[in-house]
């Protein structure tokens, strides 16, 4: 369980670092062989890209490390539950197992919303969530508060 | 009709392409009012990346082009019914129509194993399957039939 939280803590600077930069603060984290081998952040709007959530970061950082698209001994740690675009990816890079902090009650695939990871797709990861929930949920309620008040 | 056909038979050109490239042949075109703004093949292998399918790479292409990650006036199309993670890629970037060829039987996930765009998230983009299919669906047995050969 240290494990687990020590690469939670890492997701979660991630996330910090994606809130000071007016990103809403997700972030994520791919280890291998109990070594962090990418980091990845929410950075939607600076890269004026629809797919550049924290996890396809950290999956296309740990392809371009690794030099192949199969992330098969990988465990993925990320502050949100994935949404299907990062479930899926998560699928298509066969990462077999997933630790997820807050859950997303508008956009989680990974058992809010549905759960892509049950369903009869090429490859199921194991996903648990709630790690870290408290920390990680205020994240994101701080940023939007901050939000709300800077336009107010 | 028309219109259609001739936008999948584009998609159908880049699909050719990937062929081409020893990659699995799919391809994709995004539109907005009636101009492709963008194109998209499989470059999985190649990029070394496996986010990169033939979606992923149109609806990165047309954020770049179009300076943001919103695609809500455009229409994509490609030659097999998205997987979870590019239906997901879909329903983020706000494209609200899609147009497909071939149903993928093993990872289809716009109605084949599940129809993520009728599920409660926050966008439903509108789907219409089936367009072309013969041609698509030939185009990867074929290249499928063809990596057997050279194998045996």
């Amino acid at each position: 369980m240290d494990k687990i939280l020590y690469y939670m803590q890492k997701a979660i600077e991630q996330a910090e670092i994606a809130a000071a930069e007016n990103e809403v603060p997700v972030g994520a984290v791919i280890v291998r062989n109990n070594e962090i081998v990418a980091t990845g952040r929410n950075r939607r709007e600076q890269g004026k890209n629809a797919l550049l959530h924290a996890e396809t970061d950290a999956i296309y950082n740990a392809c371009q490390k690794l030099g192949g698209w199969r992330l098969w001994n990988c465990e993925i740690y990320v502050t949100l539950e994935p949404c299907p675009m990062c479930a899926g990816a998560i699928i298509n890079a066969h990462i077999p197992k997933v630790y997820f902090g807050a859950y997303d009650l508008k956009n989680g695939a990974c058992g809010t919303i549905t759960n892509l990871f049950q369903m009869p797709f090429n490859f199921k990861p194991e996903s648990v969530g709630g790690i870290m929930q408290e920390e990680c949920s205020k994240l994101l309620t701080d940023f939007f508060k901050n939000l709300r008040n800077k336009k107010s």
